[in-house]
């Protein structure tokens, strides 16, 4: 991975601070290091150059351009950190706020750890705002988050006029890909950094990328292509809860198959759907979620008896708790949700990582 | 507590139904029942008849039009329940979702538990939306939680024609008022029936009425009287974060004591503020929660030791966690952080109340 250690010419043009008299400096993010995307070629703030893709589904290049799970990675010795950035018109989802749908969110790291600094709220389609100020001084490591839910066209980090700020290197080791559902993409967790494959990264040290595609992760052979096509040292498909159980039975092994033949080491980790908490009350819904649950068991039973190696499952049970409180909307966690299921995933996904010697 | 045994005669007409083919009738909610009010003669979505109080600051009269903590109650056999309401024009705030400021949250109780059942998803100014569908058949007990930070204007309830629905008592027993700011009137829960003092009446089975007063919770003396006014069994204070250091010195003993000279017996409960997390790295608001804290602190030590009985303070002390993710931007909790505060809170309010006989 390459990284620079110059510092770089702060070219852009002082504008009007938020706090009087302090003037700021703009840089464009692109000119630090971005992390998160699936391809290093890819738009700025894209997760793919869907352009080399023609064969994606439309609502999966639309969901690509979305900049979920990527982070702005750099150095400063400023007290204060500013952004300006603007994403689509798009209306923020109901069930998201602001700040996650289009919003940013900072960690500077303190004493080894990630900690949580600050957020950019969103105003109109492009916003301008203070993230953070009077912090101690010195040089500190910052990740900033970006948008889980929408399409970033710019992003201008601002310092303090006379501090510095460079690219840093990744601080995640190894690529882990995460396919799956608007649960893997973020919704709805309460600002960027929280979505689970974020929260992953930062509890295991591990670079999990966020390959969720809101309602869209189907398993179409062209996005079975692109998940095989991508080097990662494992795989997590978290897709179940977009795919019909015909779809399920019909595309998993292909699935499987195109990233075990490519990768014949990584491990392949299943996750089952979670039981939606609308299903405890919908009889509808719970025959469908059963349905899709068992169909990806039968998958998963049938690939390891041709003999695939390293494909496991983990299965939904206990994924949300059991006080039906872990969701925002009756299927998208919430914070507490995500966490836990990140008390059941963590332990088992390690495991799993420790065993083909990727953690 | 009034609440009738007969049907309600459903007079609202037939309107177009998002199932095809199903007929919905809507019923006025204010109907039925409404409970988390401070006041029951106020106006049906409003937790108190402002009118009535000239002399409270503006803020706190507008923001008790907001509908936070209020919900209606009512049993139908219906398999489907939708709702059509209308809120304010006003822009959901970015740290907060559509759901959580605008919209509704449905809880049925199953097994003597309330348990969550789906949401009230708003769209513009006016909404209409199916809550659930698909249900068991048979009659069940319903609480719909209101808005957390808009002003409902009106409300109607939908149910599928044929159906009934009815008014039910208060689920919950008591009255405990919790006076508070944002954190305490929602901010940032997910969904309306995550805001804490309604997770602590489903947790307890007693009634906690919502005074949360978005960033106006100050002591003022007319909001003191107000808080003395109102007849409740237990009063809990979380009124520290919205309060200056210097006003907690000049206002706390004359809350405390409008309090205790008009109900003598109920015990009083101070909470700390939470330690925001911005402060972990903002030096200038670390210094200031200090303060506030060691402020109230000492108010608090001296009412005890000027004899004032039945007085507690709960401190700040691992209120959110202690891994800094239990914020959505800072300040307000996530679920998760306001799954933490409930973890420390629950035990020692509830032992609190144990030994005034109130639980």
């Amino acid at each position: 991975m390459k990284f620079f250690v110059i510092f770089l010419f702060l070219t852009a043009g002082l504008t009007k601070a938020s706090v009087a008299q302090t003037k700021i400096k703009y840089i464009n993010a692109s000119a630090l290091h971005i992390i998160g995307k699936l391809q290093e070629k890819a738009p700025a703030f894209q997760r793919l150059d869907t352009a080399s893709y023609p064969g994606l589904p439309p609502a999966v290049k639309r969901l690509l351009t979305q900049s979920a799970g990527m982070a702005v990675v750099f150095t400063s010795n400023s007290p204060a950190i500013w952004a300006k950035w603007c994403v689509s018109k798009a209306k923020t989802y109901d069930n998201m706020t602001s700040i996650a749908n289009k919003g940013l969110d900072l960690y500077v790291r303190k004493n080894g750890q990630w900690q949580f600094a600050g957020v950019g709220r969103p105003s109109e389609q492009c916003s301008q705002y203070q993230i953070v100020k009077n912090m101690e001084s010195g040089g500190k490591e910052f990740l900033l988050y970006l948008p889980l839910y929408d399409e970033l066209f710019n992003l201008e980090i601002g310092i303090e006029e006379g501090s510095e700020i460079m690219p840093a290197p990744n601080p995640f080791r190894k690529t882990i890909l995460i396919y799956g559902s608007s649960i893997v993409q973020g919704a709805s967790a309460s600002r960027p950094g929280m979505a689970y494959p974020a929260r992953l990264s930062r509890l295991t040290g591990l670079h999990f990328i966020n390959f969720g595609l809101s309602g869209s992760a189907k398993m179409e052979r062209p996005v079975a292509g692109l998940v095989a096509e991508i080097d990662a040292d494992a795989y997590i498909l978290d897709c179940v809860p977009n795919s019909s159980p015909d779809e399920i039975t019909q595309r998993t092994s292909y699935l499987v198959n195109s990233i075990k033949t490519r990768h014949p080491k990584a491990p392949v980790i299943i996750i089952q759907s979670i039981v939606r908490e609308t299903s405890f009350v919908d009889l509808q819904w719970e025959k469908r979620i059963k349905l899709q649950n068992e169909s990806m068991k039968k998958q998963y039973d049938s690939l390891c008896q041709k003999g695939v190696k390293g494909l496991y499952m983990i299965s939904a049970d206990g994924l949300l708790g059991n006080d039906h409180e872990g969701t925002t909307d009756g299927t998208h966690p919430n914070d507490l949700g995500f966490d836990r299921m990140l008390q059941k995933l963590l332990p088992e996904i390690s495991a799993i990582l420790k065993k083909h010697d990727v953690l």
